[in-house]
């Protein structure tokens, strides 16, 4: 079951970026044209957002969300030159399988897309009786072939590393219960082929309690490809607190341990962003800022992170690498 | 008991219009100044919304929900040259009745009109032990004469028909439980006297899981009068889906057959309009499109629709009826 | 719609009867038998519980909520000579009806039967997307002719006054939600032709907070066919309070005015009989003791009470009328 | 354990004034320039709300609930010329203390103020394994001693009365749950040295189902120190109502017996500020209305109010005294 | 408000006893003739249950918890010869009091009784708009007088200790929520004058799912009065785990600093007694075993302890103070 | 990781048995010594229950849930000669593992046993920051060597097919969340190596409401090892219904392809054996049957199925393979 290559990434695109505003002391800051794609980039659309992006040779290639006047969510391929100006296929992606007998023409959200071993390949919240982690990949983003089911419901956020530690592969992903779960922690899971998973593990507990951390007392869950750095892995995710009005989605940061990644070395306490802007603060689902992606520019040292906002739009925010790791190593508290 | 006729309404007052947008592609569509009715209507109110018109001779009258600084809802009359400029009486209606011994000072919400059999007939959610479907008549929008309940609580959303069929009157309704109900589908009863109730039958339940609609997953209810049809009963109806920041209300269309009303010929999966506009995405409660009563240019071919936005205000949106049926039927799945 | 007239109860069977032991100083008291009804009248049964059952001519006939090993609830029809021996039909009844297109093959239990002009009326909990009160009636327990749902779901313990007050037929509900209801108070409602139902009114509310009664906090409903006596309507119900352990039934009592059934004459505050015996305290529920029928000797003023224990067995008690009376009278707050 | 003496606030500043707009009919309106504090306030700050000001000599000094980015609680002195452009302290106020053994560093929201016996004592909600009221004093906005919780978890809301009355010290607080409570009275407990407290009384409740007000259903809290007026003790506070989106938070007012103040004299029934304003409607927590504090111009019978709004910012709102005072005699039903 | 001197203990009576069974090898063994009291002891008695006894001169008296069959629980006396023969006082005990304006007539359930400076004082749970602790003081079992409630609602569970420490009064409480409370811990106050309190302290939290103690995870709470040993106070308290039937009630042991109450010395991680016999696991509430009272022989060494079985009957169990301070020092886990 | 061979079980012991009793109408019935195993079998016992044996060499073997006085479940090995009278080890099993870095001294409950591949493997809720399913095997239940958790949380009743099929392990289990579960379907899934799991399918939901099956409508659970029949692979289950005193526990039974196990040949609808004998109705926790292994003698054609009651004892009944099979395939309806 090993996917094709994919073409090597000879040229890539350079990724979207602005400086941070003038006496911004932040080290994550908005695009200033946000929101970057929302329901008019489809007919008959009423959201996309949690989507997924990626550098496609001299391109750019996505994996996006989208709801319709049935609210019933679907990934859509999308395409652009720049990163930020994207063009979404109105119809749903159609996935080939051998996997039987599963019914695949279920509910599909929250795409993530990791390059590994040549191939792109999805993660998404898959429909199986109850949530769980859906697996793709694909060469070209136009033909996709879909296999196993990674776990048992009731999972979500599934979230690939983007090469083999220890001669397997490991996806990160939040067990918990169906409906709007109240609680879920990030594990670890192994895979000798991405196709049957063992060595469970903890890795990450929503909390924060007894620290002094509010952001992410509910639930915690992985957000874009784990980017690797001199110091580990960074993970950006999503921490939930649970306010009189629902839940509240902000953006965190922690570092796991390059070759042991069940271990967090160092975990930002402070959240990096939450919900503020007026296109954060209203839409569908007030108050979510839910990232799925990060675009790298090793040789700058820039990160582009795209993020979900009020479960309406996609939006983009900026941040230097090493800025961004210092602050992380200095304002930590692993628990 | 049965109500003295109105004046037959020779010279009807012609409804609001607004032709759809330019590039709008959608077969419902807001009116350019809404809101059109809000707290600005009454001396210290806080809301007017979920609220219902009619023609009224050359001019239109409403009931309307009106919520003051107690948060108590009330019926309050309003009347208008045009059907976009309101005049709303600053206190709530005060009803007539032989009815014993029940309290009928209580709350009254989300007000439905009928013409029938000559009589303007008004049916809410009223308070009796909890919620059930209050039911008076008026020929002038001067006095009104208040007959029995419907039904046991816990019921809401109750929509007369606006002639008998079969030899009965019949009405739509929504039976659940108190308070912020997390569950509900539409039934439909019939009456020889509009006072004893009986034969009812379930004519559409919330849902849509398995056809891949999640908009009306939570509860659904009947909105504006039925609209007679040669494909059947016209009905647009609020549809209601969980979100983890609670409900949010959508409009939705189907057709009733005919001569047996229980029967749905067709279901349009797509909802017709979902909260967008910045006056339905913010205010008392957020992301409420809510509608109850429609007007119908029979000659033009035309509808304007009023619809609750946010628990605040009233709005009107616009629609051509063969375009609308045809979208339903093109669309439709009867689950 | 009027059902066929029953054989004239020339020479009626004698109830059963045992004075109470000695030493009792209460009203109410079991017989030495209990239970009288249980699994094993059936093949295959799990439990025969909240029944009832009424004098027919020099015999007795009864409908029995029968379980089986699907645990699914059917109604039964049972003879017995003395009233406490009994044959239980192993196959539940089958319904002759006229009633369309609702599917009739559905669960059924906690039924009540009264005789009323001639005929035998069987109400019960139907299942109709909800449950709410079946209704049918038969001359012979041989043939039944289902009629309407009297009301919308979800209802449940409907039962009838056994002759016309006012030129109308009254029955006796409960209104609530659906699952194990945590709330439900006693409500009337009245019927020209037993089909179509109005004129609903509040009758007993549950609680007793404020009065220092505990026993009935949580929900109450109606039990046996009302007794008319010189006072007014003797009724017996159920009273809910919740534990820790959840729900606990007892059985109380109360008489309503006999001209206007919906006012409340005396309430008796202390319970008549609570949990205690072994065969009520463990079973399929614990702690459950649930009247559904009496028979009533007018002649010697005396009453056999008929109630399910615990879901899983049928009972019998005995009282006295007029001391019965008595003690309701002598004990009563109305609240 | 009596605090030192405060320097006499012999030149105090002159409250901060708008009159109402024109055409206003409101006895309570907004300051044009709301919020008057934000996250703008301190650095990597997310909101600053629901907080306490008070006259300090010839300026204003303040307590104020600061939100940074890991959302967790704490107190914040502030100071101002003018009460309306304030420097916050960007680090929490550190408490001395000779209590023993309890946790100090914990969690700390919704600060009061009360000049009380020459010093300015502050209370608020403290965590002790559970929220409860914490209390300490200061004379200058500098040092600040804090003295025993008053009160067993759970507890909110404990707003301290400015002088002795009958000998004793006297606090409303709201005993609730933990979590995000869903009801809440207010109640009002007795001191002889601010440490010890007894003869514990309801005072207010929440509801007003059957007097037609709903704003206050699920739950109520005291607000600012209470404002010593001949009618008598005049108490603004926050009242609750579920919609199905959660809470909403509204300000009401009442007026308590000067020598008994468990006895409420009068109760307004409409509510004073419903959220209506684009940063009450929209934000953190949308739809908060939450007053903790009231500066009184006594020789010009004005006040300024401070309120959270939608716990994200600071606002203020202003009152004459004497037609507020009339407005709820005027409108008062006590329940 | 300090009571008068209760006459001195001179010759106090033998407190009940029976040796461990042969072959038992646990510190705390049943009673053989258990239960000891029940609804048999007072005319139209549903249950006596969680009762606290003492020595009363040369005999013993006690104050039990009964229900009538009205459920609501009131206070009675009890006197016996020998600590296991009781005569229950058929009506509740009536207070005499100062306290003003409180409704004293309410429910009052789970008494203790603790000889303190010479009187005995009773604490229970009293209604006040919710469970609180109710106290008064009696010198003859004849004539009670009782004082403030010592806590805001809600709380229960309200054990005094025997003597002053450190020049106050001090009792344990467990400060939870309304209703079937799902969590509570034990905490101590203190008090200068048994009306005023103050100086909370946590003591004891539920749990131990760390630690492999499950019968705790849910709730604790004090039982009998503090035992005076040289090793510290010995209490006896009540822990809960929740099963998917409800809630388990098992007895356990702590000890706590004689000085410095607040300071758990020893906790005992077995349970002593979990709910096995018959009358422990059937009746109102299944699995109830709930301990108020120990009666101590200082000379002999011994222990009787009363508790409730199944919320029905109240038992005796026994132990032998040394082999109980041995288990529990031996099997310390503090938590 | 393979596990070493066990000895082949030349002479097996006879399985414990006893013909039906006269008169007995159905396929299961109760030992007359029931309860075989309870808390006397170990010292300090509260209960023995749910527990799973199997034929080692010519005598017994059992994994059985103890617990002891702190309420937590630990897994102890038992040996018998005859399967009926057991010796219990009196400290729980310590496994040996390689595993890193998981916590293994957790909470272990509801074993099962089956030899694969000539190893006794041992599945059970593991405590894993959250309930998942632990595995170990044995060759002499001496020593255990645990492996890796074969699930994410949240996860019990994990049950192995005793030998591979198409070239894969399989394993049945019941994802769902933590706490007491409401909900609960079995799924399989396949592994090639026991430690990496795949290829996860549903093979039967809870239910049974359109059928009138009411006693799994809950959740439902595998039991015993299945056993390979000509018809295909014999499951026995556990369906639960929840009822107004909580879950109740019965045994139902099924038949899934040989080839193909997630597919469902025939599942009974009635239940095999409910909660009816007095240790089975009280208890623990009342109510529940709950079978966990099977002994199969194939020349004989018996089972003796081992079960849980009441939480509290470990129980036996017996059954011969061809009457139940023909029950199973004569009742079948496959929802």
């Amino acid at each position: 079951m090993p996917p094709a290559l994919a073409t090597p990434a000879a040229e890539l695109a350079p990724i979207p970026w602005e400086p941070a505003p003038d006496g911004c002391d932040q080290v994550v800051w908005r695009h200033s044209g946000n929101p970057v794609v929302g329901a008019w980039n489809v007919p008959g659309g009423l959201g996309i957002f949690n989507s997924a992006v990626v550098r496609f040779g001299s391109k750019f290639a996505g994996i996006f969300r989208v709801e319709k006047k049935r609210r019933f969510p679907k990934l859509h391929a999308g395409f652009s030159d720049n990163g930020l100006d994207w063009q979404i296929e109105p119809e749903p992606i159609e996935f080939a399988t051998d996997v039987e007998p599963r019914p695949l023409n279920e509910y599909a959200y929250d795409p993530r897309v990791c390059l590994l071993d040549g191939s792109f390949y999805l993660t998404w919240c898959a429909g199986h009786n109850g949530p769980t982690i859906g697996v793709a990949y694909t060469s070209d983003f136009q033909t996709y072939h879909r296999i196993e089911n990674s776990f048992l419901p009731f999972n979500r956020n599934g979230v690939l590393f983007p090469r083999k530690i220890d001669g397997y592969y490991w996806m990160l992903s939040r067990p918990s219960d169906d409906g709007h779960t109240p609680f879920g922690d990030i594990y670890i899971s192994r895979s000798p082929d991405l196709v049957h998973w063992g060595g469970h593990q903890l890795v990450m507990k929503r909390g924060g309690l007894d620290q002094g951390v509010w952001w992410q007392l509910t639930k915690i869950g992985a957000g874009p490809t784990p980017i690797e750095t001199p110091l580990g892995w960074l993970i950006l995710y999503h921490g939930v607190m649970d306010t009189c009005k629902g839940f509240e989605y902000s953006m965190g940061a922690a570092i796991l341990d390059l070759e042991k990644p069940w271990i967090v070395r160092y975990r930002k306490t402070d959240l990096l962003l939450a919900p503020e802007a007026e296109y954060e603060v209203t839409g569908h689902v007030d108050n979510v800022v839910f990232p799925c992606a990060a675009l790298h520019d090793e040789q700058l040292g820039r990160l582009a992170i795209y993020y979900g906002a009020a479960d309406t739009t996609t939006c983009v925010a900026y941040a230097e690498l090493d800025p961004l790791l210092d602050s992380i190593v200095n304002d930590s508290i692993v628990f």
